[in-house]
């Protein structure tokens, strides 16, 4: 069976930054991105919507861009995101199937619940996050840190939603994971290597004298 | 300032094994039980009593034996118990001002916050914690797995009401800890060395290339 990490982090905590150096450290696959891609690929639809999808509450209403038409007409809305969480299994499966990797976010952890993956959360304090969230993303300078603060807490919303609403558990109970790292004040760089060495020792290459 | 790692551990997660062996990867000094010893010695009482104090929940009424004299009075409990955990915190502060070391349990995430500690919280599914504690409390042998589980909560849930009461937070809520670690189906063995070279890496001896 192909060994699987997946990461699922709380917005401005570095976990995917920590999932692509994770995956440099192990020399696997690491996805994230890809996964919307090959969602529009399938679907036909545009990335930027898929995102909000999977990044928000599965139920809410979003005008529709399929390709580059944009279509005002309302969906039914439920179906069709149960549609993209569907074509978003699809693809996750099939790059769990090709080759160990790591896969950062998108309910991978549920999806792939039964190929025995290794699940990684990331979470920060909020100051922390707030720091990051200003050092990567310069569109956002315009905003005050109480606006930056609620933006943060309104994606690992959608996130929460988006995750209940599909695998039906809580999105950051740690019981759903094999190791929640805090990164607050701790440089993500610093964590990769150590964290590498724990998942060969316990998941990738683990030595059996119990 | 002293590197202190604390380890608050699920019941039968294998937490105390890992705090052990982590302070032997590290050549730190390791406290567990002698936090009792410390409190009973300032205070008279028994040790048993006191582990009773610190594992229950914090207002309520127990049988007292000081020393060995069996006391059946019904004594105001909640100061009583409130000093017991003032001698707590004056042992537990005097052990982490010695030297680094790792100390398990006894609210001392909460009790050394200023000295910026290292809190790692240990966790397992039920049913390793089952298989945990059949090996290696033969005293349970004539409970039944569900009287033995039943057991296992029992103890998990007055170390919560113990933490809630004198630390005002929640016990097992990750945001307290800098690393939560699953030992379901996991040897403590296997993580001890990989978690103390992250610790090193992350908080005992740090680079500075943020």
């Amino acid at each position: 069976m192909k060994k699987i990490i997946t990461i699922s982090r709380e917005f401005g905590s570095g976990g995917r930054e920590l999932g692509k150096r994770l995956a440099e450290h192990l020399g696997i696959a690491y996805y994230d991105q890809e996964i919307i891609t090959g969602i529009a690929q399938r679907s036909g639809l545009a990335e930027e919507y898929i995102n909000n999808i999977v990044e928000k509450q599965p139920i809410s209403y979003y005008p529709i861009t399929i390709g580059r038409t944009f279509a005002s007409a309302v969906y039914p809305q439920q179906n069709f995101n149960t549609n993209v969480y569907i074509e978003q299994s699809n693809v996750i499966e099939e790059m769990a199937a090709k080759s160990d990797c790591v896969i950062v976010g998108r309910c991978s952890s549920y999806i792939l619940r039964k190929s025995d993956p290794y699940n990684v959360f990331v979470y920060s304090d909020i100051e922390s996050r707030l720091r990051r969230c200003r050092l990567r993303a310069p569109e956002d300078e315009r905003l005050s840190d109480d606006e930056l603060i609620k933006k943060i807490k309104n994606i690992d919303k959608g996130r929460a939603k988006y995750h209940r609403f599909f695998a039906e558990q809580k999105w950051d109970d740690r019981e759903n994971y094999n190791l929640c790292i805090n990164t607050s004040n701790i440089p993500v760089k610093q964590i990769a290597l150590p964290i590498a060495e724990l998942l060969k020792a316990v998941y990738i290459n683990p030595k059996n004298d119990k």
